[in-house]
Parts: structure tokens; C-alpha cells; sequence
């Protein structure tokens, strides 16, 4: 690459001066949904699609937080309230990178998702419900989880012996039952495309 | 962009892909030294320099992840050891992004070091050393901590009433009251260059 190519504009380096660098705008897409309702799929089909198009993305999902920065955490209410948080503000740092950041977690409240929300900033959350019903979800069963549930071995299951709230408002809802994973990866590529041209007419002119 | 420049080896999109997009290697440049020692002054420039080469960086310090990931530990023991633990997972994840990741922490034992490292990985961690003697972190006092803890107002304070130990085999060691603040960055970029051309002969072949 050239030298000198990406002028700087001011001491430190800010979230723009990456967004620059990047061609992309950093933003988070929260996926909130049952367990097996899709999210982690859809999730993996966005990053490729654009991967395809030279957009860096970031995968947040169970795997890597659950195993790695929130391996110190349980499944009580608080736990699952600091679980949230915390994703919510790695997810923050990732945005400030330019990144687009995909988090898949079940997070089943208004409350928990009212947080992250707040966390990582209205302008750059972008809500998909994967609304898949909990029939299919549970047909599915791709952990086994919803069996095991089922026979009382895990507490508090969402859906089953613990509630989930609707969004009201997601930028998207998306039921997997109906919908084909690759309408769903469509949908929401083109709303990270129209962000990212909206994210250039205003914060990215220089 | 072009469509479709990028291949994929596989399914979920890796380290490897993401690094391919962005053209360089993922690492932890991890910065120990004193409070006012100029771990921070060294990686803004560091982060200055790699960007006009389009290098993505990304500084994890006291600014951003005290104020969040981290604004519910205090500074017992176990607190900071936590403190320490959420870093090194939180960089963990932006050097699998393929972001040359930034850490400037006290970070005053080996033993907190080498659990980052091990957190990380040794091959992508680099052990900097700003190795500048406490008479001259005490003189520049730039938050005027070193004035408060030697009133007694601060306590366990590093290098007055609580020991740091200089890293045994850091990647490079810095004195900044001896080399000027462009001489340590250059001695930084030219090492994270230097990893980056060996990622490209071992991992980053297609």
C-alpha cells in the first residue's frame, strides 16, 4: 500500500479515521431469538456474503464469549444481566473499530436488550428478531437443549420454563420457518449496505 | 469493490479470512511499564504511524475499558487480576479480527503478564517494556497520582507502595527518558511489520 494515503485528523485516531481506512461504517446487529430460531445461522451467512464484499465483520455469540471473557459467569439473573453488559460494551469497543459486528444471543427481555442498547448507542444498534416459532425451534433442537429442558434438566429455559419478550421495534424480523436463510442474509446485508451509504453522506465526507 | 476478490476456505469465515481482507496480522502489542511511564503516548503514535501504512489498530487502555467493560471492578487483588483477565479476552478477540490490538496497562507482575499471555497466545503476543525510571514518571506526574499516593491518598500504588516487576524477556524495552518518542515508535512499527511479512510467508498463503 501507499504511504500517506490516509490523512489523519487530529492527535488520536478516531472511530472515522478507522471507518476510512475500513470503506465501512462500524455497527452493531443485535440478533435476539429463541434457541435454535436461527440467529448464529443467519449470522455466519451475513459475514460471508460481506466478507464477499470486502466488509470486515465480527462474530459475538456464545462460542467465543461463554469460553473466553465471560467463562467467570453463570445463568442466575444477575449473571445473565452481567453476561449481557459486558457483550454489549465488547461489541461497543468492536463498532468504535469500524467493525460490523454481529451478536447472537438469545436475550430475552426488553430490559436486557434496552441495555445493550443503551451501551453501545441508538445509532449504531440495529435490531433483528429471528422470530422463528418456538414449534419449529424445538423440531429442530440442534443442542439438544430443548429435550433436556423438557425433561427439567435445565432451569429457567427460554420458552419453556422462562419468557421471552417480543421486541417491539427490531429494525428486522425474520421467521426462519418461512422466510429462506438466504432472504434473511439478503435482508439484512442490504440494510448493513444502505447504512454504511448513509454513514458516508454524513460522519464520513472529509 | 469488486465482488467476490475474496475466496473463503470454508463455511464460518476464520482469523486467516479476516486477515486476508485486511491485508495484515492480527497481534497484541502489549504495553507494561509504570503510571506516567509513556505506554499510552508510545501507542497513539504507533497507532498514528501504522495507519498512514492502512494498518487497522485499536487501543485498549484505562479510558476505554475502565469507563466499560470493566466500571464494576475496584482495585482489590482479585479485582485486578479480573481487570487484567476481561483485557486480555476482550484483545483476544480484535487479534482473531485481525486488528493489531494495542493493551497499555500497568500491568506490575509477571504473573498478571503471563496470564494475558496465555489468554492470548504466545505467538501473538509482544511484550513491550516502556521501561522509564520512577524519578521521571514522578516528575512528569501527568495525572497527578504519583503527588496523591505519596500523601498516602492512593493506595498499593505501583512503584511507591506496591512493587513492579520488569518483565524478564520483553519483546522490546523502552527507557523515554533517554530515546525520543519517534525512536520507540519506529522500533514498534518496524516489529509489527516485521510480524506482519512473516504471517504473510507462513499463514496468510492462499
Amino acid at each position: 500500500m501507499e504511504h500517506n494515503i490516509f490523512p489523519i485528523h487530529g492527535q488520536t485516531l478516531t472511530r472515522q479515521d478507522r471507518e476510512h481506512l475500513l470503506r465501512q461504517r462500524g455497527m452493531m446487529i443485535w440478533f435476539t431469538g429463541l434457541s435454535g430460531s436461527g440467529k448464529s445461522t443467519i449470522a455466519i451467512g451475513v459475514e460471508r456474503e460481506l466478507y464477499q464484499r470486502g466488509v470486515l465483520c465480527m462474530i459475538l455469540d456464545g462460542d467465543n464469549i461463554r469460553a473466553g471473557i465471560n467463562s467467570n459467569l453463570g445463568f442466575s439473573v444477575a449473571d445473565r444481566t452481567e453476561n449481557i453488559r459486558r457483550i454489549a460494551e465488547v461489541g461497543k469497543l468492536f463498532v468504535q473499530t469500524g467493525v460490523v459486528t454481529l451478536a447472537c444471543f438469545v436475550s430475552p427481555t426488553n430490559a436486557i436488550r434496552a441495555m445493550a442498547r443503551d451501551i453501545i448507542g441508538e445509532a449504531d444498534f440495529l435490531e433483528v428478531y429471528v422470530s422463528t416459532p418456538i414449534e419449529e425451534c424445538e423440531r429442530r433442537d440442534v443442542k439438544g437443549l430443548y429435550a433436556r429442558a423438557r425433561r427439567g434438566e435445565v432451569k429457567e429455559f427460554t420458552g419453556i420454563s422462562s419468557p421471552f419478550e417480543a421486541p417491539e421495534r427490531p429494525a428486522l424480523s425474520l421467521d426462519t420457518s418461512v422466510l429462506p436463510l438466504q432472504e434473511s442474509v439478503r435482508l439484512i446485508v442490504d440494510m448493513v449496505m444502505r447504512q454504511t451509504e448513509k454513514g458516508k453522506t454524513t460522519n464520513m465526507t472529509e
